[in-house]
């Protein structure tokens, strides 16, 4: 992880405000703030009326409904529509179901989501988040800023402001594009520094976010701790305590956590980077996405139980889209599977909590997967092989950290027992894969290589470790969600009402 | 192509019938034709319950409804999700439109099928094509028959057996696996020479298609003909005009077609093999899918006009999936306008005549496309330049042949100046490249090389000159095609009552 040289005078070196440089003396500078703060409210109104606007659609079509309602925005990243061919073929065969099984996803599909950003045509995660929080196309690496960068209101800064708890639950670094789009204005999303001072509220509008669980604590402790990635000294765990937060970092903090008495706001951060990989996960050590979903859930509803409005949260199953960069089918599917069951727990919470609303949607594909992939030059079978999925036990990722640590003597043992046959389930290994694997290389190298292994004996095609364009898969649950139908530009998914 | 051996006592030779050797004698088969006849009859019967029946849902659920419905199926084969963004992203490039740009198909996106087939998660063609037409999984080569070998009623056959008018209009052979599907019952979709056969109704159920449009003349040429591929000297083009069909086979005949005063059944081969891919098409020579599809409705709406009963027509955009096996984007993208353009045409019908149901859906994914694509270790931008594909202005199929006939002393000039500048747009060519286009190679060769020439250049990513598992997306249009939403097994696509 870069450590950056920002200091807290970050509205002036992030470049937030368009304002010319001449002007940028101190004074300017208040000035400034005053104006982004007036941007942000406007447009989060203005957000308000749209966005959350569409929690109130059925609201306005149906007497029978409550007037309390929540929405529970599910991002699924880089999860494109093989992804999920993918996943639902390879559970339906280790666990031998009928070929018509459904994943909790397909049961909801509405249509697609077009994701081209305003720069490119194909999207980061930046941009896709922005769009779905800010209503509006942006450029790649803007967080909650307009093409001109321009701060603009995101739909948790309008749920807020409209009296609603909000939350964010991500396996990712909780500063990281997605949940930074819905809590954060910088211009880059390398700002992370800056992203996490924010979040807690230090902005103009103060704090919005009244649950974040996740990872990423290194950008919360200051540079002087082992771990950090800060660029400054500030203790950004302690600034949160003193606020208000209450804050914790252990499975055991977070399962002795009782929804019903738990105040906001909330920080839960497990690891210093990202969470790991759901296939990598120790559970004694880190919850799942369901798992924190839940909890979430729990402790916004009891938050709201005595007001008439109800919560905003965004879920995002972050690492779906790590894994499809690096090409590991392994960690890719289990993501995937981890995201299902958070799906089919909040489907359930929909069932019983009529004025609750779910979307999931993707930002973007991630990797090119393609579920056949020719090997040599005659004319290829037409099937993929899940079983070789099937015996793939911790993420290339996971694996090429091993293996950059282990120089003893047995290394080639290790190669060939530890990592090919017991991890990656791979016993027809060649020389030339044992000798790259033993020799000298650098991590992501051994991560891609391995990621290919198993890629290659399964015949799973990637053309890339980015994004790319194609439409993703738009899911929704919850009344009167009729205007999610069909195929949409990723900014009209919120708010366009005219599609019936 | 290849020329097989079969006679015309087909059934036999082709273990269309489960009957062990032993009881194969003449008798025998006569006794097999008629099991076949009240097999597929019993089927179709049960077919027009189900796939047909689908017509007559909102027939059921609407009182305001006209009695007479027509059914068009459009398959665009070979079509995947990031087709349709490759195709809308181009076209929106290359006419300057706005970035919110839909197309004639977006606009009708209900959901997304699951393609896989009895015997494979990849399917292919034939086994794609039964499941829309007998509604059911088979396995991978099967036209029509079950994983049995037995023969399964289709939506046509069914169709004809309540009184409407059925036709088929193709880009591809009209003996090729997709309209075989719908006409004919083989084991094999190799067994074209049987098929033609059982097209023109010589088979146990009579003539079942009203008309046929499209290319694969050579299938119904006598082996004696130049260009034919038969095994046998039938003459199938004097049998079908001796059996009352009217034949045609330029494009002057079809523009000279009345559609009002046109009698069935009709018959328009206009080229012995596939037609040519749009890219290459000479309007003056062949017509465009969309002419062809609606030369074809007013052919079937005339000879239904006095009729209570409408018509079933299944039209392919057939070489979309060969451009995919190609791997060639220029050839891709072209077939896939055309589609659109014929898809823009039918929705217009389906206003004017609300009795009619469109249903438009791929059998599978082809090639692997993803629009991105990494060309060298450093990390990938998100892009890909359309630009690219703008300058194509031929099918790498089309200059290969070009390039295999071409033998001059120029030849090194012809490459860089007809193949390369002109015709594939290129102008950075490398000498590696102009070397191995002069060099002798295999057609194929040639063809696949020219293909990822412009894939490269435009960051365009394939997988496979296969096919791929993808789901594939769902597209409907018409009066109560609401439980056509959401993600469907192929084989509930026509049918499904029980989504609401």
């Amino acid at each position: 992880m870069d450590n950056k040289d920002y200091d807290d005078d970050f509205y002036e070196k992030a470049e937030l405000l368009p304002v010319p440089v001449e002007y940028r003396g101190k004074e300017n500078v208040e000035h400034s703030m005053k104006r982004t703060l007036f941007i942000i409210f406007l447009s989060a109104f203005l957000v308000s009326i749209g966005t959350i606007g569409f929690a109130s659609i059925w609201v306005e079509l149906s007497n029978e409904l409550p007037i309390k309602r929540n929405v529970i925005l599910m991002i699924s990243d880089g999860f494109g529509p093989a992804s999920e061919t993918f996943a639902r073929d390879y559970y339906q065969y280790v666990n031998d179901l009928h070929y018509n099984y459904t994943t909790s996803l397909d049961q909801i599909l509405v249509g697609l989501s077009r994701t081209r950003s305003s720069n490119c045509l194909v999207t980061d995660s930046a941009a896709g988040a922005t769009a779905f929080s800010c209503v509006k196309k942006t450029y790649n690496g803007a967080i909650a800023v307009d093409p001109d960068k321009v701060p603009c209101g995101t739909v948790l800064e309008a749920a807020k402001a409209i009296g609603m708890a909000t939350g964010l639950v991500v396996t990712s670094r909780i500063t990281h594009a997605t949940p930074a789009s819905f809590s954060s204005h910088v211009i880059s999303r390398d700002m992370e520094d800056i992203i996490a001072i924010q979040q807690l509220g230090d902005y103009p509008l103060g704090r919005q976010v009244d649950l974040m669980i996740g990872g990423g604590r290194c950008y919360f402790l200051p540079n002087s701790t082992v771990g950090s990635c800060r660029g400054d000294d500030r203790d950004l765990i302690t600034e949160a305590e003193k606020s208000g937060f209450t804050y914790f970092s252990s499975r055991k903090e977070f399962d002795d956590i009782d929804p019903e008495s738990q105040s906001i706001p909330l920080l839960g951060l497990f690891t210093l980077d990202h969470m790991s990989y759901e296939i990598d996960r120790v559970p004694s050590v880190e919850p799942s996405l369901k798992e924190m979903s839940e909890k979430a859930i729990r402790i916004l509803e009891a938050q709201t139980a005595h007001s008439d409005k109800g919560f905003f949260l965004m879920i995002e199953g972050s690492r779906i889209d790590m894994a499809g960069h690096a090409n590991d089918p392994g960690a890719h599917v289990h993501e995937i599977l981890a995201y299902h069951q958070a799906i089919e727990f909040v489907t359930k919470y929909v069932d019983d909590h009529p004025g609750t609303v779910l979307i999931s949607v993707s930002d973007h594909e991630t990797g090119g997967l393609s579920l056949s992939r020719q090997t040599n030059a005659s004319y290829p079978q037409y099937l993929w092989y899940p079983d070789v999925i099937s015996r793939i036990k911790n993420s290339s990722y996971a694996l090429s950290m091993k293996l950059t640590d282990y120089w003893k003597d047995d290394r080639t043992d290790y190669v060939k027992d530890t990592i090919l046959r017991n991890s990656l389930g791979i016993s027809d290994f060649t020389d030339d894969e044992v000798n790259f694997l033993v020799e000298n290389q650098t991590r992501i190298d051994y991560e891609y290589y391995m990621a290919n292994l198993t890629s290659w004996r399964a015949r799973l095609g990637w053309t890339t470790h980015g994004h790319t364009g194609v439409d993703v898969s738009l899911f929704a649950y919850g009344i009167n969600t009729g205007p999610l139908h069909g195929n949409h530009e990723v900014i009209y998914i919120d708010y366009d009402r005219k599609v019936s």
